[in-house]
């Protein structure tokens, strides 16, 4: 018989918090950023660092900035010692750093909500872990999403924080059309990856897929094929074709085909066919509300990730052919 | 002391997943369609399928179509037997079916979107079993609800799914009013039964309560009275005469009411007060929502029974006076 | 080990209903007013009476009349004695009468409509205990925002209800600006604990203030020290003036750090800073959802509070610096 909630949650807190040792500190920077697409290594999280830095001085500054404040609220207020060492409560700062800096450009302004808003994300997350874990659930990027979706609606009412803000219409405001083209195939199946981290450059999606393959050719490979079933559920939506070239359809397929390969679901073929439902379902999922976030550019943040794969994983213990991983 | 969420579950996922005999298998999809109603009879699942095909041929291929890839996607992930030939595993397929035919209208793409959200349904309940299963409460529609929903918010923006679909303004845009009138008073005691199914004509509602009376006097006894308080409230409330007529107050009411005497709260003097309660919740509740629902005529799906039930099921055993069936 | 959720609940419907002593029957009706504010004693309870009747008849009426409602209802259904005497099935109602009057006008239909929230409101409030009660979190005084955001959204489309209803524009609307005003300020100030019950006078806010104070000096400290931060938060994001100087930014970071300073969350130097970013959090939530609520007067109702007490609660487990209280 398992532990009920209040059990599990106590044991956690029954660990004592030495004091980290410098270098082991000092990685687990890069390890939160990696944490964002599931991996553990620092040096892949050092390279999409490099990726985010290629994308742009400011994601780089602002998503370590999120990372530093996330994991140094987290080892503050006494999480357990291995979650904040392997990153585990790093990643959602980073893309609440690289979000709002999109969102609400360059500023100390952006940089204090940044801050403020990686605590919160942090409070957050220990609160999700206490109501998840019951269920064997993680708390994935949820923590970022409610964060940054609760700044981007209210930011428009303060004159502080918006003013000056940059226009954030999705590409195909002024590049309409549903009409496929080589060009928007190729740079959608990179930007499907870059754009988990809010990049609509190729070669940066690029470099976040040598990031994965350092650390896995599977998990690279699994990033690959669900970034094209986004981009081809998409297309067989009509979807506008500016957007699948920026990879707004791929990257929630590529985060649940990550999730739903071995990471938390053990691989098999059965787990592999529901890998491919799942990504299908995320990116049919994104384009079902993706008009509701149109005021940030119609980016759905990693909602439509988040939510599937909540339903996938709490679905497993039901379904006989599957099992979880771990 | 009950057990604890992991402990169910991986209780459920030991069951074996024999091969089911033919006249077993089949008779599943015609209790899938009786299982809108918490009937698990194949009888009234045919008269309801009957119901559907005289409300339009659509509905019941359609519906036919959503309770068949359920079922066979439920038994395919390997749900336990018992569920999946009960047509627990169908209800909400059907549901899928007839309302995704009504708001995008009849077609290939139609089908295919029919089949992908009864998958996607499938997973859905199957998670929402894992989660509400601590809490003694039943999935109910809510798959079919989250399912349609995110379809019919998302379908206006893409181009292959919405071009040509029907307009869908609720009655009152036509025929506004709020003076109640005969025909729209026993018009709307038979449509809150049969908009259950989406249908608004008042001898589909008959046969659907032909089919509850063939299960049980009782079943149909509660369901008029049912429609009746949902009439009754939103009458009450000013609601438009036009939507009252077409049953749009009264099929919440109905299946909260259903749900409340006998199905899964025990038949006592003060569980029928609480029936009558939570009936007129549900009425209260789909005038509160409804608004929000125009772009889909101003149907609110069956998401005030769903939010309705659950609460006053979970209520339950902290009120001394009343006690949970089965 | 901890129980798990159905032997909790079971175990609180064992208890006896005995018939309550007539004194302490009346008493639970002050006892709920109080408990708005978390504080359990009667004499409070008489002087928020008094400032709900400074603030306008009205006000006292339909709190009052909410609070019988509610209190008299979860008697009824047979709710744990312990609870109703303390008024913690009251408090609820008392928020929904003073707010459905606020929005809805001063008439027999809003008398109907705040009787019969009020019922559904307890219902819900028990519902809520069976689901919150595993993750040891209390339900606030979510059933009051969840009923009465169904009602305000609903009440527009229905005439008998909306017909003749007063204007509810936030203040700012008819003096917007942005420049801080001494006024503003401590009008602000007082006005913060005013707004819990809806009140934006500031010497109705002194008086709860006082009557916060009889009950507990640590108590009125802390309610307002947490209204100069909602108010400090508020303005360095550039809000209204004339909404900051409504107390509109306080209410819900008053209700936070009395919750968690002491009430929900043991006292320490470490519960005290995470009452501060609790307080601070609640204040920048209610920023960001203040558009979201504009058809009622820019009032998120206790929303904020809500979230961000159960998130800030809920995360306390996994945080080894902190502790609950009792």
């Amino acid at each position: 018989m398992a532990a009920a909630p209040a059990a599990v949650d106590t044991a956690e807190a029954e660990h004592p918090s030495p004091r980290p040792r410098p270098l082991d500190a000092l990685l687990s920077i890069p390890r939160g950023v990696a944490q964002v697409d599931f991996q553990p290594g620092s040096p892949t999280g050092l390279i999409f660092i490099i990726a985010l830095f290629a994308g742009g001085w400011q994601f780089g500054v602002f998503g370590l900035l999120g990372t530093i404040v996330a994991t140094v609220t987290a080892y503050l207020l006494g999480v357990r010692p291995g979650r904040v060492s392997t990153g585990l409560e790093g990643f959602c700062g980073t893309l609440i750093g690289v979000a709002l800096v999109l969102y609400l450009g360059t500023s100390w302004t952006t940089a204090a909500l940044v801050a403020g808003s990686a605590v919160a994300g942090s409070v957050l997350a220990s609160a999700m872990r206490t109501v998840l874990t019951p269920y064997d659930l993680p708390a994935l990027t949820a923590p970022f999403c409610v964060v940054v979706s609760v700044m981007v609606i209210g930011a428009p009412s303060f004159e502080r924080v918006w003013a000056g803000h940059p226009a954030n219409a999705p590409p195909s405001a002024t590049d309409p059309g549903t009409a496929m083209t080589w060009t928007a195939f190729w740079h959608g199946l990179f930007n499907g990856i870059g754009q988990v981290f809010f990049q609509d450059t190729w070669y940066v999606g690029l470099i976040f897929l040598v990031g994965l393959a350092v650390a896995s050719r599977r998990v690279a490979a699994a990033a690959g094929l669900a970034s094209l079933i986004g981009l081809l559920v998409a297309w067989s939506f009509g979807a506008q074709t500016a957007d699948i070239g920026a990879g707004l359809y791929g990257y929630n397929a590529v985060l649940t085909g990550i999730a739903l390969t071995g990471t938390f679901v053990a691989l098999s073929a059965a787990g592999v066919v529901y890998a491919v439902i799942g990504a299908a379902t995320a990116a049919a999922l994104t384009a079902g509300i993706t008009t509701v976030f149109d005021v940030v550019g119609g980016h759905t943040l990693t909602w439509p990730f988040v939510l599937v794969t909540w339903v996938f994983l709490a679905a497993v213990p039901t379904l006989s052919r599957l099992r979880r991983a771990g």
